[in-house]
């Protein structure tokens, strides 16, 4: 898996660097299976191949993000001033029922997704990995899942009452320090809901291309555009963000 | 479980019998583990005690609600011209991974019940229930969870491509037939984006009372006055809807 990571960062490397027109950076991939062997990844990664950050999966074999053998990635990732990417990762045999053995109608990927996003995130939050590492940029997919549609039921409910004690801010605050994109596939109204969450300057410019539906491109901007935001506020979603968030040198933007 | 349904349908009524200015009605419970047992309750409440629908659970003893079983429970609402409300369920014991036996931090509650309601709706659409049964009125909780906000994966992905062939109209076509209530706790982004989706004509005010925080009806009715709608559009989503769709007689509304 080391061996896996490491070729398929060269080669991303190596795309970057001859299409300069067409590419910034990349996020490299880790082998979060051997944290060792991901530290020196992506120590590599960074220093060697100029990654702009990690991307990193929703759950490791199983394991939530909250789990304290990864904290040494986060604390790297601080250390590097480099991002880390959060995507969404589950497949068919997460059945929706006890009864069932697998989930039927594709509810694994179209709710799915954004549960595990959202899951992912929360346990970020309330375990304390945002509060221990105060310079952790995340950046998640799809509009960071459901957090900002279900945002007053994350700050309240079972997960604030266990945590009002052990934390020393309120849930939204850990919550809005995370970057969400706005690959929501021409919803407008949810792109809306997130920009209304986060802040526009908490919003960056993503399409999920070249996955999506085919038009997701055009539809997105258009979704922007149609957005309740001033050209300052657009300008910050389209471009400015990305490229303060990840440092990108003054003449590749 | 009959007796108990029985027995709680007798309360609701009488309550309602008692307090005319406070109750225009009443949705009963129903046994559905025994579906001969849950008809006959239906008629019995409907019928006898005037209810106005039923109150249905988003799983059955861990069954979706598309398993053939409960198709005719559809079908005598639908007879019966009364509603149905789909209220989530799900405990703790619903993990959120695989390498853990509990949900954590109650994201089965903050992220699971919405999901669990929008799972249920899905499974009613794709399955083709609600192409058997155009006349049934869904009433689904807290904004229909998740269905408003990832619209667009559920128009298109793999529930989209299993279903194509079988569904004569284009799945949110379904979707959009359901009604949603308010229940947000005071998000209003998140208020809007259901507007946004379903329609004011399908928005019904709801605050989760007695459950949800102290102030969660002045916030929810705050929201609402916030939210992009015409007077006749607002009058709409606080008392016109749910009277027309309930069939509440014009001196009690």
């Amino acid at each position: 898996m080391s061996g896996r990571a490491r070729l398929a960062n060269d080669e991303m490397a190596e795309l970057v660097q001859k299409h300069p027109d067409r590419f910034v950076g990349f996020a490299c991939a880790l082998p979060l299976n051997d944290v060792e062997a991901a530290l020196w990844e992506l120590d590599r990664a960074v220093g060697d191949l100029g990654a702009l950050g990690a991307q990193v999966f929703t759950n490791v074999l199983g394991l939530p993000l909250d789990d304290p053998i990864f904290d040494p990635i986060f604390a790297r990732l601080e250390a590097l001033d480099r991002a880390m990417w959060l995507h969404p990762t589950r497949n068919a045999t997460w059945s929706d029922y006890p009864t069932e053995t697998a989930s039927d109608f594709g509810l694994w990927w179209s709710l799915g997704w954004p549960y595990e996003t959202a899951a992912a995130l929360s346990r970020l939050v309330y375990s304390g990995s945002m509060e221990r590492h105060p310079k952790l940029k995340v950046i998640a997919h799809h509009g960071a899942g459901m957090v900002p549609h279900f945002s007053a039921r994350l700050a309240m409910g079972p997960g604030f009452r266990q945590t009002k004690d052990s934390l020393p801010r309120p849930p939204l605050e850990y919550f809005r320090r995370f970057y969400a994109d706005t690959a929501l596939f021409g919803a407008q109204h949810a792109v809306q809901c997130v920009l209304d969450f986060f802040g526009p300057d908490h919003v960056l410019f993503g399409t999920d291309m070249p996955l999506g539906p085919p038009d997701a491109v055009e539809e997105t901007i258009a979704d922007i555009e149609g957005c309740d935001l001033s050209d300052l506020e657009r300008s910050a979603v389209f471009a400015d963000n990305v490229a303060t968030l990840l440092a990108i040198p003054e003449p590749n933007r």
